[in-house]
């Protein structure tokens, strides 16, 4: 009695018949298109590793950015379209710095990731700062607050969820059942490096490398590992 | 002489020749989708328990929030689309304090619920705070007022109806059964606890622990069971 | 060499090449799936009668409310789409309000009526108060003043008549016929109550309890039966 | 080469190509679909008659309102959606009273009419007033100024024309034969009364009485027969 | 390779494969179902005559106008839809009564003609005095300024020339072929009133009185004929 | 595996698989069925000539403007739809005269020409000035500044280029082939109006005339000859 | 079970099924249409080449601008739709000149690519500046700032890339090759302005001569080569 699902895939905010919004459905594929990401909470901080795919040995590394600071607590990794991420980012830049000026101390990671899925919620809806379709990026968003350590995930349809370890992107699914098996609540930040570079070779085509990988923490403060970090974390596999 | 449903069912506001709206009805059957949620009446106040669906063992249980608090005397429980459910909950925070501060008392629990369906009515409307599409979910408002303790339940259509106990979600058939035979009016709170949890075990494809079910009650302040309360009900069963 | 129906009635506002307005004439269909109401209009007040349907016994029968008061001097019975009649009806309210402040004097029945129906007829214009589909109801309205008592039938085309009885919804055919029958203009009130009664029965498939039905007056001040009231109506039968 | 019509006719304002627009034919279409009004110029006033369609014994007569007033020398009758005719009367009737505050002076019929088709033509345009299709009424429009009496006749594009003699509605095609015989320019006022109910009683499937037609005159002021005075003319047939 | 016409005619602002805007096109269609008008300039005025199509003898003809003035030197002579061109005309009649007010003189012809095309050209645009479609007429606007009689013809694509002679509407192709061949410049009015009105009764069906044509010239002032100044032109032929 | 044109060629705005943008190349078509213009630049000035279609003996010549001023130093001539020109021309003239006013010197002709393309590449974003379709014209815009003369050719995608000679319209090919054969740098004024005469003659299929031919210099000032003129190069041919 | 790409690849903002916007795919091919473009950075700066169609020995090579100054240490090769590339570097000089004003010191080279990708990303969404379409252009952005030499490659979805040397267009696939054959780090400006122009006549079908390349630096000013500098480097080749 129900069509195929062809019929009601491209309006952007309709219902099919089972109750799907598939326009948001087919923006979460986007992301298994993407580069893949992972995060580990431990108790002393988060830890984010990303594969980049840098296609061109003339290209920049360093400018193929797929983990951002959003304030001095908090950054994310990212996986889809890394154009939309950056709105995302800037969006979650500008409520975190309001939030220090009007309160004077620093939003929660929960607020700023609450406030990143308000706006990718309300796509479709024609106002100033939304766009016209779902946003094609995921987030892991790495935080320390006063309740210390946090990661959260993020999908394109604006719900959020609270994780000890996660991983996203075209690598996802493998990447997913290996941290299963080998996170644990106290681990180390050491421990987490290891565990995120190791479960990213397994699911990378080619040689990890300082080029094609990043590394971050948030331990209390935000921060980017250095080429020679990277060549550190590598060595220990 | 009449189409089939299908020439009707994607215009967001077109009625069809029997008289229906039918994303509408689609929307309702994405609840359909979510996972299950009971209130139940007593006269010493209401109780709300949900199945949390935690797909992963890293996922953190606390962060899957299918209860909200509104106002201090004012909850509810969710099923449906979760960033959808978000976006209600937050228009009824911002109304209830606001009734607070114009009339220096609180909004009673019908006013509240009002306040979300009218938003709910408006979608496709293209004004500010509405939606171009239903909303995907539905609610059990549980709350206490003048009038003693109540329970509404809402749905996509922006309709209300006031309850002694109601299940919604992919369990809601079986549960709402259950509940005809197990519900009278008589009930003490604590008997209001064991009847929802029992319920929403049976319904469920896994064992009942304090990490896939989340309890409230508004009695008469709203409260969010603790782990430690939640597996003092899962002992009583 | 017309066309069927099929390709002009999925437009808002596009007429066939009969004339025909048919979305107008499907929101008109939404009423005959609708629950009964009843009017009477005799020389001492006006008298409205409703089904409720409570489709559990677990619902609140009160919270199911198919009779609304609009001011002290007028109510309305509906059916249809109890959302959209809310919305009519929360419309009515602020103008009779609106005109007591600005004239110290009560809002005739008709401007009442008439400025439901302005707002009824603007559907699909895009203006702030307006919505994008027809109304999906009809409403019966009870009033009184300085010309006695009246009662307007309105349907979602935004038209509008007086009507000494009338009856809408899914048994509107049989109630109708009923009601020329049995209805004359030296009726009684309380003769009034018992034939909308007697007729309700007659198309409700159901027992009548005061659990299922709602009666309410104006005369000429609203007043909405308390269930032993109803009792009293039902025992007459 | 040309296609057929059923390609043109569903956009608002869509030229077909031999430069037709066919919504202003459809809703042209519409008023063939309504009851009949007559009028007819005499040298001392113009009268204004019509069917009144009493669907129901139980419907109020005097509440099918086909003849309104729009100022106090100008009174207009109507066939098609009466829900649009109100908001053309609406509108005529604030830009009567407009230039009466403005100018100290009645407004003369001709620009009263003009007034109306401005409104009419501008369907489809998006602006505060208009509709987003035509409007599906035609108007007969009787006055008397500073010119004397006349009477014009307003369709769906927003043309007008001024006539000495007009029948509207599904009886004009009959109806306007009967005047071309039997009118001319001597009449007095009682013989187009009965010139007027005597074409329309032929065209009617029911007895004439004062329940089911309505008379109005302007001579020189507007005024709609008394269901007595209707009664007197009847009695002259 | 290019598809038929069908596939690009609809849309008010495409253009087809071959550069093509048809809509503009088909509103040129409009006007070759329009009645005829014909405009001759001579030295020392323009004439204006056209058909009136009076299809009642019940209709008052001066109300079918068809020659309309702008301002004192300025008349215009239209065939399409008339409720169009009354747009364009009052357009016209507040630009050249604005210019009077600024600059203390008459607006010349051209500029007048030039305010109407600006406004015809933006049709589709959505701002607040444009049409959604083409404006269905073509005028012949007749003007005495600075540089003497002139004499314009404008279509509905917003392009307007100049010309000796010209005629317009469903008989304009005979008609043109007859002023090429009786046309001169050293015409007197008189001689330019009975060319045009020899012409004009080629292309009637029925015999020229002074109920079914109009005249008017501009010499150096815009003056409709009376019936009587008609018949004195009739009575020439 | 892509389609064919006709799926990606009606959207005003909307890429084809390859990368193109079919409504601008067929307003570019519009310009192929336009008349021809020829430009030529030499050291002292610029000469512009362009065919007049008089399609009747009565239409007046000189109101057939297919050359036009924008400013006293700056002139241009055009191809295709004239309206469009004419808005394009209009803003030109108001941007040249803003600069007099504001900086007290001439706008240089580069950045007249920009500000021409400007609006140009922006149809179909719904802003004020803009259209809603691609503008069906090119323009030859020939000027004299402070670097000396030259000559811009513009085409509806909003690009522009500076030529020595250049040949748009109906006759465009074969005339730019002849304006390569013919032009040289070191060509007096007088030389290029006998060439873009000649050209024009070649391609034109009825004899040269005053009356169907006209011709502008800017050296340094803009001139449209009189008949007389143009009479004195064709004397030359 | 997925339908073929030509279901969804013409909404300007709809992903297909896999999770693809292919209105932004095809506008990336646009790209590949156009002329080819390289960027190289050395240690001393950056150096950009462009290939110049000029399709006509009558068009002035110097008009055919594809190299622009965007500040006077920024400046950009482009490749597809010109005139939508100058509506980006436009946006670029005035987000620049900002900087300036606001901050006094010039903006960073990343800051001013941001600034243009933001603009870039904001297609379809309806606001001031942006696009209904994507942006159908690539740009090399050449640099100097605090940071030294740097040069960007920006494509339609509004991503950027920092690269050592980058070749964008039609050629841009054989052109990417020799690059990474041919490049390394300690290149002089003149070995690069070498290679950029030898790897670019490989590409182009003609002859290069300073008529149709450009070639310009920034090192540490943005300087656009004359005739005679581009013909130095020729004759190096």
């Amino acid at each position: 009695m129900f069509l195929t699902r062809t019929e009601y895939d491209r309006g952007v905010n309709t219902f099919s018949p089972e109750g799907r919004l598939f326009q948001v459905e087919y923006a979460i594929e986007a992301i298994k298109l993407g580069s893949t990401a992972i995060g580990l909470r431990t108790k002393d901080g988060v830890v984010l590793a990303v594969e980049k795919r840098v296609t061109s040995p003339l290209l920049e590394p360093s400018s193929v950015e797929k983990i951002m600071e959003i304030d001095e607590h908090i950054g994310c990794a990212m996986s889809g379209l890394i154009a939309d991420a950056r709105t995302l980012v800037e969006h979650a830049r500008v409520e975190t710095q309001n939030h220090r000026f009007s309160y004077g101390e620093p939003m929660t990671v929960e607020s700023s990731t609450q406030a990143i899925c308000d706006l990718a919620l309300r796509f479709g809806e024609g106002d100033e700062e939304s766009m016209s379709r779902p946003f094609g990026v995921s987030l892991l968003i790495a935080g320390h607050d006063e309740n210390g350590p946090s990661l959260y995930y993020t999908d394109p349809s604006g719900t959020f969820w609270q994780c000890n370890a996660k991983a996203i992107g075209s690598g996802s699914e493998g990447a997913d059942s290996s941290l299963q098996e080998q996170y644990n609540k106290d681990l180390t930040l050491q421990e987490a490096e290891t565990i995120a570079l190791s479960i990213l070779k397994q699911v990378m085509e080619e040689k990890v490398t300082p080029n094609n990988v990043d590394i971050a923490k948030v331990a209390p403060k935000y921060h980017l590992y250095t080429p020679a970090e990277v060549e550190a974390v590598i060595a220990r596999l």
